[in-house]
């Protein structure tokens, strides 16, 4: 078993006058990192500032993409057809990458987000419709999906790189899906929790739900939120817990 | 005198349920297709569609930037700063690009939109910004500029090749601008006299101004509005009559 | 039977450079006009522009309030929640109210538009939230929707003035339900068919499915679709089919 | 001379997930609160919630319309017509005074915010549209405009109510203008120095401008800034020292 895995979050996600998120906080963190490309959240100008952030500690960067819905954060399922999704993904991976090469650096994933990366995890049609603006763009880069789902098998059938994603504060269910947020016992609170958790998942290959079962995962990128209110602080323990316990962290293919 | 010139027009303006434009009886009249990055107008669909109009005509692509005004599309000045301005420029020709990568194609020019054109005309400041980010995105584009103007100047001090822009259906005056359009003879209504002017700039280098002076005057590419409303006849007449005349229509450095 | 009906359409759904409909040549044609409020379609000049144009044609005014997706011309389902959808039902009446008080009249009903009005006729939750925006404005408001709803159910349960909507140029099924728009003889083409369905519907209270079977149907306003590519003809036809059968037009209580 | 005064801030320019302000901390010390439309800021939910908690503490409502400008947060300044600046303040007092009216209780006066504001002060015909929006929708609104400005003149001159605003934080020039925020002395940093300022005014009618003259300056509400990093304490330190100095603090008109 390799004792290697990739650390993201989601950064860039502030707008405007509104600042969200504690960036600069976490990128020393991280390996990769997914910015928000200005349709659920970023600017141009926060979409450059950040791709500088990344750059600068040598975070592998990647396009977020989400639906285009501003007030909700992209967080709301919209009924878009694979042609929307298709196009709303290259339009959003095109414009990160302009900054990307503005800062002398290139682009190495794409992560949908919100409840397009919901979405697309159970729709084969949505994503086969990511994957195919993802290799469209470029066949080089990695597609983030969350583990064992229809994003991820999509990507895969196209030939890209996939990098299955698991989640270091969420638990699992016995079948290897998220639990609802919607129950109480989601989210894991404690950051030592969490990282026993992808400890597990690293060094066993198998995760253990909430019914007791050990699960297998695949996980080859574990996802911080940067959303949680104490994410950079949440960040810094799971990073020296993984540290301690000898995994290397390192962005998928680089 | 080379009798060559090429022939731009905007296109990609619809956006959403909301059409405008006749882009596809004006695409195979021209050699050189601005297309809308979905701030002034245009969506992402939109520009996917568009962008494979234009590359089965063979008609060379270029991004079409404009301010974040959809209401107003993008004829309004706002005072954006240079680093506003720069971001919006990388991201919307980023955008863009993307299309044409998926389409097989290449992004070939950039030419700055409505009231962020004017600005850029005469604002050094604004105009470097445009061209730095032009730059930064690909220093192997053309700029389109306004001829004679500061954005073209501050394209040719970062190197890249600027194409001087004229206006087929604009009259002038004696110091080479444009005829404000408030004025009542602002604007060529006959495609006839249109088409004149245009084979006197590109025969003589020089054009007739509203007092009657022959004013010297760069051109590169001719414009030809597509906002007009009878902008496809008008520009089926400019196209016969820069036919008839032996005029060379080809896209700037293809 | 009272042989009365309103006749409505939607109108007002221009933006900015985009204009659509044909909503000069429609309003002299109809009783009640749905004016948008800026969300799927409409700005605020439009709306001032709307307002006038039926006031004086003595057309009676109601808000139009949609999802935000001007993109998806508030077609697209979105999975909001029935206070963000209070929210948005509250603000866009409000607004569209602004221009009705400027122009010296009043607002006299709302109807969802497009993917809101849907989703009401279906789910209770978001139907009683669109019925407490109403009343919470102006409990003299009449709420149109779709006929024999849970969103007509909302409004009744509330004590609101409801106003059930049937379609002139949409087929029923045997359950009083429309014939979905995918369905290849969803839509009726022809003016005199259409008119012909709606004189049953007011003259008998039934209307004819398309199994055969003529079902019950309570009709208070009758919907002519704004968005045809024929719609100003479409309306004149069924307007003069309507007169010529005695049948008297007028706003719901007025 | 009155020893009273309005204290105002500007409050609900929160908007989806990006949350902005103090409005919980600041609510209880001001008698009057501008809310934002959803245009610079605010959308249609933090209405809601805004207008409740500035009912809750008998503060009076007021709209504060801004540009369509987010990004920017309506501080950049636009080129837009006297129509299009009538129509916008129109459709945005109409959707802040929906949720007045939902909470029990009304509208009391218009605030232009940012680049608007700025604006209306100096151009005639934009302050002109203003205040016909504000009279066309409510003859009863007070109006609150920069003190001695083109747009306290406009409202005036259609018989508005017009609040004269000053600025508790910022200096003055000798000509009663506010010296600009690109100069250095341009703000007050302390909170007992801008209360000694509002002080001033209020019981002399006149305040010591930078030069060190003391000019005559018309008052009825003192702007105190929502967005200073320090809003709430800065607040809370300005109202003590009016409270010590007897001055009584009262909403315009009520």
């Amino acid at each position: 078993m390799p004792r290697t895995i990739d650390l993201n979050c989601d950064l860039g996600e502030s707008f405007g006058a509104y600042a969200i998120g504690e960036d600069a906080a976490i990128v020393p963190l991280i390996t990769s990192a997914s910015i928000a490309c200005g349709f659920h959240g970023g600017d141009p100008q926060v979409m450059e500032r950040t791709v500088r952030l990344a750059a600068q500690h040598g975070v592998a960067i990647g396009a977020h993409p989400g639906l285009p819905d501003l007030i909700g954060f992209g967080r709301r399922e919209m009924s878009v057809s694979p042609v929307e999704v298709y196009a709303m993904t290259l339009y959003q991976i095109g414009a990160l990458s302009a900054f990307t090469k503005a800062a002398g650096t290139r682009l190495r994933h794409v992560k949908p987000h919100g409840a397009l990366y919901n979405m697309a995890a159970r729709d084969g049609k949505l994503a086969r419709a990511i994957a195919q603006a993802v290799r469209d763009f470029d066949a080089e880069l990695v597609l983030f999906a969350l583990a064992q789902s229809e994003l991820a098998a999509a990507g895969e059938a196209l030939g890209l790189a996939v990098a299955h994603e698991v989640f270091a504060d969420r638990r699992y269910e016995s079948d290897g899906s998220l639990v609802p947020r919607r129950e109480s016992d989601a989210v894991l609170d404690s950051p030592i929790e969490a990282a026993a958790q992808v400890i597990e998942i690293v060094t066993t290959g198998r995760v253990k739900s909430r019914g007791g079962a050990h699960v297998t995962l695949r996980a080859d990128t574990v996802c911080l939120h940067g959303d949680r209110k104490d994410a950079a602080a949440f960040a810094r323990v799971v990073r020296q817990e993984l540290d301690a316990a000898n995994i290397t962290l390192r962005a998928p293919k680089i």
